[in-house]
């Protein structure tokens, strides 16, 4: 999915959440830069393209740092206490697979990329709504036969926290053949291998990094290991918007399960703003190319 | 009140917005050129300083263009159609004056240099908050009492369709003693002297333009006439965000009435988004400088 004109004021809110701890005088030098380079951007290149080189200029002032190091801690700490609850559901639902599958979507609320800001309210309220959201059963049905017969599963990882409900849809699948893949280093706020182990998903299965520091999956930018493991998969599982962004144009078995959190994604999937997606790859997944609206 | 950083996806959106109805070839070097600008941005200017640059950048590509023509006309006709009713509203108040000002407030929500569009839910929500909206009855009681005891006010108006609830609530007022005044030329939906006079206006009180096209009133870009009018005025009745921002560092005896639409003006009044507020030049009106939540 290429970048859009609507896609600009949510890179300066990118950029301004980004440079928010950094000194003042700094912070105006990266903030004027990043929108500098936004007049120069590559409309053909994918949102989360574009997100790495706004970081790339913030960079070039502070060297690597870890915007959102507290923020990621912090929202694996408070979805893991919310696990026995989440497992209550799950426990108590007519439909195993169907009730972690729900709830790992509801996970993708948690995206400081997008405009929303982890609260209480927010993530109980997604969690909530993942119950009785709708989304196509022919898709539920669709996803779980495909993981039946798989031989092999690459799950992508999107955000920290999130991995938390990953988790817990994780332990609804075969998990020995499936590998889990995280970024390859610090972006906003998605998850790494760090993340991976505070949550114990490591412990559950292989974690793999893929080696690039993009919301989302380029692959020529990943790792030539995470390459190989993407190419041997029978069946990708892409977590969140980053990755559908950056993989709805590859040629691919893929499941695309995320939350919508733009106007833009949401037109690009013809679906509305916070609706529950699975959506395989191809399957009328992509709208016409979107047009600024008049 | 100066421009802050969280006004910065403000002014793309608002150049997304006026560039909607251009060339697509076109559209993408304005919005180059627009955003460019923004990276050179002199944070000492209030927010309406920074949109007329843009709004320049803009013209610079196409010649000056009327880009809100047609929402502006639309908007009076609305507003127009609820005349009735809005009488009727006033009509079987307890208190004429409290009730039009309130609709006077009501109608500032019509403002697309805000993020919000004119949807019939959008005004008829206002109109309905509008009565029981909370507003500190002192600054009610004094602006009331500052309108009997002047001699000559200067009610500064602020967008089209929301100057027919001007009329409603001038119509409650001393008129003689009140010159209402619009916008010099185009700039996003402001009102400007065809407005005023296709929703009658001119036939109750003299209606003179400021001389600039700005989305607010920055008094040395005005004309010489409307700077005399301005400094004769022992009151200033000042409608909307775009006046608030340009005039709140003004030493003189101005009355802001306003619809809070966004964040950075919130804090700068010490109120929430969405509040009406009425509030004298002066009084407590400023806070500490605002700077960018950690």
């Amino acid at each position: 999915m290429r970048i859009y004109y609507e896609c600009l004021p949510c890179f300066v809110n990118q950029t301004l959440k980004a440079v928010k701890t950094l000194d003042e005088g700094l912070r105006e030098n990266v903030l004027r830069d990043s929108i500098r380079a936004l007049s120069e951007i590559d409309f053909s290149m994918s949102p989360p393209e574009m997100a790495r080189v706004i970081f790339d200029m913030i960079e070039c002032h502070t060297g690597p740092v870890d915007h959102y190091e507290n923020i990621k801690r912090k929202s694996n700490e408070y979805v893991m206490g919310m696990l026995d609850d989440l497992r209550a559901t799950i426990a108590s639902s007519a439909d195993r697979f169907e009730s972690a599958l729900r709830l790992a979507i509801a996970g993708n609320i948690i995206d400081f990329g997008a405009k929303y800001d982890f609260t209480d309210d927010l993530i109980h309220g997604e969690v909530e709504e993942a119950e009785n959201a709708p989304i196509k059963p022919d898709e539920i049905a669709g996803l779980k036969s495909e993981i039946a017969k798989a031989e092999r599963i690459l799950y992508l990882g999107d955000n920290a926290g999130e991995i938390v409900f990953d988790k817990l849809f994780i332990e609804e699948l075969p998990r020995e053949k499936i590998t889990f893949a995280v970024r390859g280093s610090a972006i906003i706020n998605d998850a790494l291998m760090e993340d991976a182990e505070n949550v114990g998903l490591t412990d559950l299965l292989p974690v793999i990094s893929n080696g690039a520091a993009v919301p989302g999956t380029i692959l020529h930018l990943c790792s030539e290991k995470f390459q190989q493991v993407f190419a041997e998969a029978d069946l990708v599982i892409s977590k969140g918007q980053g990755n559908f962004e950056t993989l709805s144009d590859v040629d691919k078995n893929i499941y695309f399960l995320l939350k919508v959190k733009c106007d833009v994604v949401a037109k690009h999937l013809n679906c509305s703003l916070g609706d529950f997606v699975v959506r395989k790859s191809g399957r009328g997944a992509i709208c016409p190319p979107v047009t600024l609206k008049h």
